[in-house]
């Protein structure tokens, strides 16, 4: 099954709905007004159909996860009930789409050995990080809050100018635990999503290497969609991933290139904190899977498709500068006195 | 106004009430119970009631404090009407707490220059990492999911030896916000809490070598507490701040010796990406304010209590240490072909 969760106008202006989409019509199926309507038909209130419709299918992708098995076996149901030509049915003409999930953690990984080594280099970070990154699947946090979806615009901070996409996967998480193998966590996945983790590459830098991770470097925007494909429909291991940059080809790769294994990282993320339903985790970029890896940038109103097979084209067009803003003002040291 | 967040048994098991706290007479008083009391007092029937208080004092402390000024004006009527020795009053023996608030998104910054140059030394953390931190305030992005409140028990992972506590404020945003200078910010912090970001030493400098920032060095637990003093009530940029472990102080500084005023740090976090309002922000650990600084480790069993001027204290016990699982087995380098 493909869901997702677009934007609908209603009386109090527009709310996301979650969609089952339905690539091959180019079309998807509203989830909560087509149970209102199935509801109706099975002879219910107005008021219960409503009330039902809501609570299996609200505004949160997540918060719908997190009602377990209970959400896919309904999601297939009311999507096969549903009526054709009804207002359940959206053209992907009429669509506006958002992010397909709302979690309420994000991490992102560094997964694919290639891209480390490309990356961790001299000139741009010091090789000595390496070894960490063979130890155990070391990941940063993102912002869930600037996540963007589809056909979104993606808006340029006015305080960079190394402007970078980044081709990975999204897996989203299906069930809480806690203190996982890799062997338990293969019953976590619920389905993979494509992940653009735009990059402001100047201040990315500088703030790795400040040590407490990447922050204004990749916090004012993260594409993620078109869709999330549940595991029944796809392999995640063996993914083909390509990246286009105004219709021409600039990365080529496939999640079958991954050091760390999906069952790895959601057994180490699930280390003493434990994994949420509706969570997602970035897999980090594929090899050769961003412009700083090429010597390439981006510039304002590039577009940027990402492509994995049995998921779709997430993409994106970036926006223009904004003005710079306030800067804070360096700070000379020792204002404190050095210790003993 | 004192505000926190308690559990209380209901039909469908323990859930969260958001609550008034009055330490002079050690008790608080549950919002939504009082507001259900006054409304049926003025006439309203039990379902109208129910439905008003739970609207406007739901579970969640963030989505009350993103009704905006409604939300206090409301509590401090609310709480003002409350009636003597009804069920919405509850003293501190008949509480227990939860960290008063849940963030959508929680950082924590590093604004104390002494902690900083304590901290960042040779046989630690790499001193060139020191120069970012006089360019900008910045931070590391935690796990909000794992917040811990006032007498709840810390978790000790089992994959850490060095265990810590670190003395910091929260600081407790009141408003959605983007791009802001530190003038405009004023009028963005709701007001603060005690932050104690405890710390797995051990991990967290493999973690922070790596450099995307630590995550199960910090993201196993962080306590909260024991309510936020809203900003009227206080002056954040003059604040003592205490920390006693088994009753013997260990830390004491004041938030007057920041480097980043809290005015900065909001605007420099609005940049690009906005605040929001609930969301946490911590202030970073004043100088001398963990055992890192002090070559000192914490045990199992230990009671850590962090005082702040003008909050209160902040007491947890340290629990014993789980097993250790699953972890990692390391990759050798060069499973790919390295790049040209």
């Amino acid at each position: 099954m493909k869901l997702g969760r677009i934007l609908r106008d209603s009386l109090e202006g527009a709310v996301p709905r979650l969609v089952v989409v339905q690539p091959e019509r180019e079309c998807v199926i509203d989830l909560a007004t087509a149970e209102y309507q199935r509801l109706l038909h099975t002879g219910a209130s107005e008021e219960a159909a409503r009330r039902l419709a809501s609570a299996l299918y609200p505004a949160s992708m997540s918060a719908a996860i997190a009602a377990g098995p209970t959400f896919l076996t309904a999601a297939t149901y009311t999507a096969s009930t549903s009526v054709e030509g009804g207002s359940a049915l959206l053209s992907f003409e009429q669509v506006r789409w958002l992010a397909p999930l709302d979690p309420p953690i994000m991490r992102d990984c560094l997964a694919f050995e290639q891209h480390l080594r490309n990356s961790f280099k001299g000139d741009l970070v010091p090789p000595q990080a390496l070894p960490q990154h063979y130890q155990m699947p070391l990941y940063y946090k993102g912002n869930p809050l600037t996540l963007i979806g589809h056909e979104q615009e993606v808006p340029w901070p006015g305080y960079t100018q190394r402007m970078d996409y980044e081709l990975e996967l999204g897996f989203v998480i299906g069930l809480a635990g806690k203190d996982l193998t890799p062997e338990q966590s293969k019953d976590y996945l619920f389905g993979v999503t494509i992940f653009n983790d735009f990059s402001a590459r100047d201040i990315q830098l500088q703030e790795m290497m400040g040590l407490l991770g990447p922050a204004k470097g990749k916090d004012f925007a993260t594409a993620l969609g078109p869709w999330i494909t549940t595991v029944e429909e796809l392999d995640a291991h063996n993914l083909t991933m390509v990246a286009r940059v105004n219709g021409e080809e600039w990365s080529h790769g496939s999640s079958s290139e991954m050091m760390w294994q999906v069952e790895e990282i959601i057994a180490y993320v699930s280390k003493g904190e434990g994994v949420q339903a509706g969570e997602l985790i970035g897999s980090g970029t594929v090899g050769f899977g961003c412009g700083l890896e090429l010597g390439k940038l981006l510039k304002p109103g590039d577009v940027v498709e990402l492509e994995v097979e049995d998921i779709g084209i997430l993409r994106n067009r970036m926006g223009t500068p904004s003005p710079a803003g306030w800067m804070p003002e360096r700070r000379t040291a020792a204002t404190v006195p050095a210790p003993e």
